[in-house]
């Protein structure tokens, strides 16, 4: 018998294990291996055959279990020796997960591959927690962009975006939060709204919410920590945190 | 016996019927009445209960069967005399899908809300089409804009995108197509790769690839017409439509 060889990328959502689609889950219960990462719910794993082979490949405590071409390798020798391999991942594959490294790396060794979207944190984190990322009358666009570039440096767009009325997110973002801060501040956004959401849609969820002056200060009190995605702009002000920050008055130029 | 008054916000996700999330078939499952919209699949109401009465609440020839101050009171007033109410959006509720108006206004009327995100069209249908919306090297961001501003005009931001690396996705952007390509050809940006994807993730859909200099008359001549998803920016140069363009060499500054 000769082996049918896939690869199917499976966007899982944030946190949860009931935000993943229903084209994910078909996939998931048709996998002959899967490869999951460290954003992905491990009770998403029932839904494979019992003896699927799930191999995890995440990063824990900021050590990566495998480099990016250790897991295009895998991929591809797991699909020629297994079949179809799905490659599970938080949020959505395309969305600065590498999905599409893998996707070329398959094509150059002429595997089929699949693509299943996800639901994206960049919306559906904020969204959950009664943040609209876009509102009609309040901003016209929103702009998601990675707190870690792959040279390690900010993204040089978190400078121009600081100036339009754009709403804001960051992911990856949380150890660059003073430079952030100050590339607001030198915009003079000092009183703009922002939130960060750490372990977001999962039980252990965290939210810090302020203006881009004080932010510093609640994260740290707070102790957030990535994994956190960041939003900054008015729509956050419909936050209730931020609307009790209001009625106490403890926020700056209003 | 006293109703339990809930409005829940669904995102269906684009076209397709399995892109939904499972949390979002578990609501339709608990619906007690449902209003739906025009982008969303008919067959994903076949996970109500049968008797559930389902309200279609779309536009259908630009014309709307209702105002969007006709659905907000239609959401409260049958939460109040049915229950719970599911609304079900195509993709995410919050992406210029006018969600939270819909949510302000039950909270003003005391009505319990939930919002189920989705998996958006910006990012899943060019994702479908196997154009990633991030690439490691090519793109550090992605930027989402209405097409369709509530003044009508076209967004300032779009402007300001121009001049961007930024992967620009514009939505219910169609109509202002000319105005979109003067604005890139005013930035210089003529050889920019764009894609026009019309009615995404349906079996109907269909693609213009291009780049900024012809894609008024590809698109011209596929007949593209909305609903449909504008991507612009380097990532689209991996579509396998404009690796054919390059490789009849119709492309124009390469």
């Amino acid at each position: 018998m000769t082996v049918s060889s896939k690869i199917t990328l499976v966007g899982a959502g944030p946190g949860g294990t009931d935000l993943i689609s229903l084209r994910g889950l078909k996939a998931l219960a048709k996998a002959d291996i899967v490869l999951y990462d460290a954003l992905v719910s491990e009770e998403l794993l029932q839904y494979c055959p019992q003896a699927v082979q799930k191999i995890y490949v995440g990063k824990r405590a900021n050590k990566h279990a495998y480099s990016q071409d250790q897991i295009n390798e895998m991929l591809v020798k797991y699909a020629l020796s297994h079949g179809h391999v799905v490659r599970l991942k938080g949020g959505d594959p395309f969305v600065f997960g590498r999905g599409y490294e893998e996707i070329e790396f398959a094509h150059k060794n002429n595997i089929e591959t699949e693509v299943i979207p996800g639901i994206s944190s960049a919306i559906g984190v904020p969204s959950l927690q009664g943040i609209p990322i876009t509102h009609r009358g309040t901003t016209e666009s929103f702009w998601v962009i990675t707190g870690t570039t792959s040279s390690g440096k900010i993204a040089q767009d978190v400078y121009t975006a600081a100036k339009t009325s754009a709403t804001v997110v960051i992911l990856m973002g949380v150890r660059k939060l003073p430079e952030i801060v100050r590339i607001y501040k030198e915009a003079g956004r000092d009183s703009l709204p922002i939130a960060i959401i750490q372990n977001g849609a999962m039980p252990n969820e965290k939210i810090a919410v302020a203006d881009i002056q004080s932010i510093e200060n609640v994260a740290k009190e707070l102790h957030i920590e990535s994994p956190a995605v960041i939003v900054i702009g008015e729509v956050v002000s419909f936050h209730a945190d931020y609307q009790k920050l209001i009625r106490e008055n403890e926020l700056i130029n209003i």
